[in-house]
């Protein structure tokens, strides 16, 4: 049962938003933006980052939720992505979304835990400074995410079924369709 | 200097909304929220909560900057800022205060930190559910920007009197009028 009364039997940050409109607009909006806008970095390759350091943190619901959205929009689908949460370095990625994935590692450490070597390989690698920016800004803003839905003691469907649900939703509609009106994000 | 190449000298997270407008309006929002728009917990406590967690993180710009904004707008400027940080649990601030700063440095350390009991002793002390939901997700917001800020190495001003005019902006305009044109949250 979650820390505060919600008022509502949605899971995960799914019941945050509703309970609190004024920021589920700021807190769609940056994933969208994140996740889903025009970018270098696919979408599955950004999802795989977001899995990734959720599974670091240990948050079930965003672990399970956005490994999800990754299988669904990466090449090679949970296989893959399960390969990348046990060890980025043996995942079958290619060797820039690799070096990516070892600097949002350092992120969820830290922000100073980032070193000159990390930013060093993933450039070594083709990463952009966009990239580079984007991976550094998922990392952190799941080290939001994570601790918001853990930290309040969210709940987290057992099955499977329930995330690939959840996928469907976002791959067709996005992260701002589905917090619904009254949450426009100019507040 | 900054891992990345930002095309301009501002200092911490300024430089970074500069570079990148399109998450720029999203984390701005976000800031604006939950440190200004209307609430029962003070700009003053809430923007000393920003500062607590990001002296605990380390994050030299954001530690110094939201001291500033903190000091500028709770009873007792710098000393009680201070004195927060040092130990909030000896801190001359209202025991509803003390008890959400636990919370924060609970969700600093992880989502899964925050206990049974740093909830009910902040409910004991008064707190709503609303001011333990905005407590967890200020906490959380600064473990992003905090991270966002050192693990792109950015740079930190080392006069206070920079962070003070940095807070006579904020406190008189706000955290979306900063980022200027271009930056629609709309996106």
């Amino acid at each position: 049962m979650a820390h505060i009364d919600l008022s509502n039997e949605l899971p995960g940050i799914v019941g945050l938003l509703a309970f609190r409109p004024e920021t589920a607009g700021p807190l769609s909006a940056l994933a969208e933006t994140l996740l889903r806008a025009d970018n270098s970095l696919t979408r599955g390759e950004r999802e795989a980052i977001a899995a990734y350091v959720s599974s670091l943190n240990e948050c079930r619901f965003c672990d399970l939720s956005h490994s999800a959205f990754a299988a669904r929009q990466i090449t090679g689908g949970y296989d893959v992505v399960e390969s990348i949460k046990r060890d980025p370095r043996e995942a079958p990625v290619s060797p820039r979304l690799r070096a990516l994935l070892e600097i949002a590692a350092s992120v969820q450490r830290s922000g100073r835990a980032v070193t000159e070597g990390d930013i060093a390989a993933a450039r070594a690698a083709g990463a952009t400074d966009v990239e580079i920016h984007d991976t550094v800004l998922i990392a952190a803003a799941f080290c939001m995410y994570n601790r918001y839905v853990d930290g309040l003691a969210t709940w987290a469907p057992d099955a499977r079924e329930a995330y690939d649900e959840m996928a469907e939703a976002i791959v067709t509609s996005g992260y701002e369709a589905s917090i619904g009106p009254g949450t426009d994000v100019d507040g």
